[in-house]
């Protein structure tokens, strides 16, 4: 098993054009904690310190390409390509998913720990190469800086709040927030209208110009309390 | 004024033992956006990319020194050494609240902004090494390694979340937030208890194995999302 996996490695390398000196490190970041074997770490750990490396080089390739950009611009970009779905997506092309070891009742490998394995992925490449930042930034920018610069120019990362939280919530619990206007203030030129939005124990106000606006706000509000406390 | 406070940067670079090719980029890491003048470029891309370098530095530093720590141990500790009131702190040490500029209405120094400059001034720093990140984490390294280190061994990050959110709602708007014991469920040998907390239109029920448990779980839940929405 541990003889095949590692040979089977040769993808991955092959694809970030690095060849891992301590093939195990690269094994430990496609371990989940489900996945118990005597002596087996998992990725935990390496997922924490890879979270900060994506981060960055997420966050130099946008502040580099987009000069003109807002920091409210660059955060909502940001935000996109740090997602689960982005970086599941670079997962799944790099074959994580194949390579990546789960146990115990957790059969499934959710999209959830496909992302964190490409987190940790980093790590590991980070840590291997003797942690050399500037070497590492470049292999990821070689893979990915020309289609998140791509990606960004056709808007990818401008999402609907309401969209996404309800597939968040329907996905997770098969039930949907609800909306509900709760006030609206100021003159005619000048409204403020409040929305709140509802799921389960969770409640978020949002605020907006009009109702569309407002339940956009609490929508967003909602999904990142969700996400938070998940 | 710009003459004398760009020869006054002096002390910033001599602490950190980097000399600025361009000060002007150092500047503009400490400007606030009410600083307006004709040219003048405010702190906020240059924190956005400061942010991600700051705690992938932290980070890397906590991931090394202990390597034993469970990845919810290592995250509570970044909480705090990437928190305005440490980050404040460094700042405060690299006097960057003398040199900071703000303006209109906003005359005072608030700890958020002179927290903002201090990750504006990593990015500043990287972009003027040309973008060097082996020898801007050295900086930081030879600067805070050694105190995050101790610091994390006092046990400095383990705080008390209701104080926290209390200090936090007091500071800006002068009001505390309110709890309620929700709801109790379970039997004698496993109780689970609900409580809610309140602060203006914010609520999170927090839950826990007794009363002061689910209270530190909602104030910890109310702080983030009071938080990500300021």
């Amino acid at each position: 098993m541990h003889a095949s996996s590692l040979e089977k490695y040769e993808y991955i390398e092959k694809v970030l054009g690095y060849t891992f000196k301590d093939k195990s490190i690269l094994q430990k970041a496609l371990t989940h904690k489900s996945y118990s074997e005597e002596g087996m770490e998992n990725y935990e750990t390496l997922e924490f310190l890879g979270d900060s490396l994506v981060n960055l080089f997420v966050v130099d390739v946008l502040f580099s390409e987009f000069p003109k950009a807002r920091e409210g611009e660059l955060a909502q970009m940001k935000a996109y390509f740090i997602s689960e779905d982005f970086l599941g997506e670079l997962a799944h092309e790099l074959r994580l998913d194949e390579y990546v070891l789960v146990g115990g009742k957790k059969k499934e490998k959710s999209l959830s720990i496909i992302a964190d394995t490409f987190e940790a992925l980093w790590a590991a490449v980070y840590l291997d190469s003797g942690k050399d930042l500037n070497f590492v930034r470049q292999i990821f920018e070689r893979l990915y800086k020309d289609r998140i610069v791509r990606l960004a120019k056709e808007n990818k990362h401008r999402r609907d709040y309401k969209t996404m939280l309800q597939e968040y919530t329907q996905k997770k619990w098969k039930e949907r927030p609800t909306y509900r206007l709760v006030s609206v203030s100021g003159n005619d030129n000048e409204k403020v209208f409040h929305v709140e939005c509802t799921f389960r124990d969770y409640r978020a106000i949002g605020v907006g110009r009009n109702k569309k606006e407002a339940e956009q706000d609490s929508a967003r509000k909602l999904l990142e309390m969700l996400q938070m406390n998940m």
